[in-house]
């Protein structure tokens, strides 16, 4: 269902999207920094957003769009957070807004507003309004790109990906563009994820997708615990495909939630493997737990652990350190019956260290990407987790003088 | 309180202590690897262990000596931890506590085994057993410093402090040794802290004294947000001070708390400077909240938070990570009202950085000790953390390959 393909068209891959990304002069770098998505018609809104009490501006503004349940397009910029910047930050979101909708011909309260990069500091709003003015201009059904390219920040790659569901015989289609890397609102990071669908959606029930697909994807990742004030995924549906709206939840609602559900995991994946300095992508399987949310919390318990990162960064099959922090999880676990697993490999059982085939084990250990398996043998929930390393990379990205 | 002279003596500043530490071959380095502590009389116990659903052998033996009310002496080994040992690893602590016993001539249930190191491997107890027989023949009221170095493992040097307190016309004393550096089970590491008094003092008073401090100092200590199989804190008192013994929560009992917290906290301090790969010494005051346990929670997050740590090992005053970090904690807070200070310096106040004198705030940036304060102006509530910075270090001392 994730199409590679497609991918490259990413938010614009659904009937009457278009977008585009620019230079406006924000990152340092100049590189691409402010990215324009729109819907040629009124599309339905759905929205969530960082549970940080230290929300940004843009944050206050894009929440006030999505309980409209109505949005046409969204406005973004990476190079600066406009995050802990007061009365005036609230007031330069709000002219970013504005400067969008009065571009593109809407209303104030059709504009989604989403920024990244680094907090404390004051929009530059020349360079904003000069760069939406750009991106409107340059609005294309071949414009993902560069607008996935326009929101990363320390992300070594743009994420983006496609895919689509038959619904009512009409094929519906959904993309997304998404960023990542550090999970936080330092100077560089912020998760934002934006996806556009042509399906025809009761935005109530938007919602509630978006709200469930996203604790089974976004919230399954951790590269290092922390939460930005700025994360932010929205999700615009303009009804383009034609299907029968989506009004109950019906098998179509199933159906459109799975391929939501879908494209938000492929994504997550893909944000887990380019954290800030990884070396490795990792995938945690806990089974056996009691519930869902067990299962969650020992798998972000393990993924959150430095020194399980560091251990997988040197290539260490070190299951004491994974157990370890299975154990203090939090959630009752019987240390006999737990089993862990490494690419299947079983390196832990009956509450000693397992004999296993060190040659296999070292080819589980130096690959990129690598499975661990936890079963707690204490009832039928699970759920995965998505994580990566912690390298010396890391600290360098993060430990360098930004101000 | 905390004297650095009589702090030498450590665990046997107190009368009728002796210590030992010996080499025994378990440590791969060849350095010091067991150690014991013994009173001269019987003497009240108390304790607190891992809160790690996967504890080691000797954490269960422990727990049942402490069951007892009294002891009177410590065994503990360095270079494995016997954790995640099953069967083999319980009997393996029964054994050590047994020839402990039979060395000392006193009875079993009156000795506590600890041990550290790495995990999943059992112990070698023809060396164990060598070990202490060596250390009880040079048991000696000088034996402090090695005893402590006999415990630690990549802390780069050994913890101990001690201070007195005159209880009804009596000197009492209390002496400390510990371990910290990780603070977790992984291969190397894991918080041991053996404290000796000779303060007469009920058991069960000493218990609730022992837990109420432990609150206030160890457990506010964070290196890396992992939690070992093998911490564990014990404290003998065995009376020789012959002070009227405090069987009630009088003003002694309060004296002897406060003495104890003082000792507590002053090797909560060194632990936390000497975390692994520290370059920093981070102290993080809360004040404002509504309750300890929120301050505690704020300050934690902070501590934990690798962003922060990068951070500060970077040098780098970014307040936005750390306003980020109290943002997500779980506590209510008005970004508003909340104020961060580095070294004294405002960084943030009223919802934006606050203006300040570069040159000033390098050379708080630039110390090896750095107080942040933080204040949620919310209520009465205060709490104190201390932890360490995240370095290139800390990866390669925890990414190196162990197994």
């Amino acid at each position: 269902m994730f199409s590679e393909e497609s991918a490259k068209l990413g938010v614009t891959y659904p009937k009457g999207f278009q977008a585009a990304g620019v230079k406006a002069g924000i990152k340092k770098s100049g590189n691409l920094d402010v990215a324009v998505i729109y819907s040629d018609r009124e599309a339905a809104v759905a929205g969530t957003f960082t549970k940080n009490a230290v929300a940004a501006a843009p944050v206050h503004v894009s929440k006030a769009v999505v309980a409209t349940h109505t949005a046409r397009a969204i406005v973004a910029n990476a190079g600066c957070a406009n995050a802990c910047t007061g009365a005036q930050g609230e007031a330069d979101a709000a002219a970013m807004q504005k400067i969008a909708a009065d571009a593109l011909g809407c209303g104030v309260q059709d504009v989604i507003v989403a920024s990244t990069g680094i907090i404390g500091q004051l929009l530059p709003m020349d360079k904003v309004e000069k760069g939406i003015h750009a991106a409107v201009k340059e609005l294309s059904p071949h414009g993902s790109a560069d607008a996935g390219n326009a929101i990363i920040t320390t992300d070594t790659y743009s994420k983006a990906g496609t895919t689509s569901v038959v619904l009512g015989g009409k094929e519906v289609r959904l993309g997304i563009i998404a960023k990542g890397s550090g999970m936080i609102c330092p100077d560089m990071a912020t998760v934002l994820c934006f996806i556009t669908t042509d399906a025809d959606i009761d935005a109530i029930l938007l919602q509630e997708a978006l709200s469930e697909v996203m604790e089974y994807s976004l919230n399954m990742i951790s590269i290092d615990g922390d939460m930005s004030t700025n994360d932010m995924a929205i999700v615009l549906a303009n009804g383009a495909a034609g299907n029968p709206k989506i009004t109950e939840k019906n098998a179509d609602y199933e159906a459109f939630k799975g391929a939501l559900l879908a494209l938000c995991q492929g994504i997550s994946e893909k944000i887990a493997a380019d954290g800030e300095g990884a070396t490795k992508f990792i995938t945690i399987h806990v089974k056996g737990a009691n519930n869902f949310a067990d299962a969650k919390t020992v798998g972000m318990s393990v993924a959150n652990s430095p020194l399980v990162k560091t251990a997988f960064f040197g290539e260490d099959p070190n299951w004491g350190r994974v157990i370890c922090a299975v154990g203090y999880a939090g959630v009752p676990m019987d240390p006999n019956r737990t089993t862990v697993k490494f690419g299947g490999i079983p390196v832990y059982a009956e509450g000693v260290g397992a004999a296993y085939d060190a040659d296999a084990l070292r080819a589980v250990m130096t690959a990129h990407d690598i499975v661990i398996d936890i079963d707690l043998d204490d009832g039928a929930a699970e759920a995965t987790v998505w994580t990566c390393d912690f390298s010396y990379e890391y600290v360098k990205i993060n430990g360098e003088y930004h101000t």
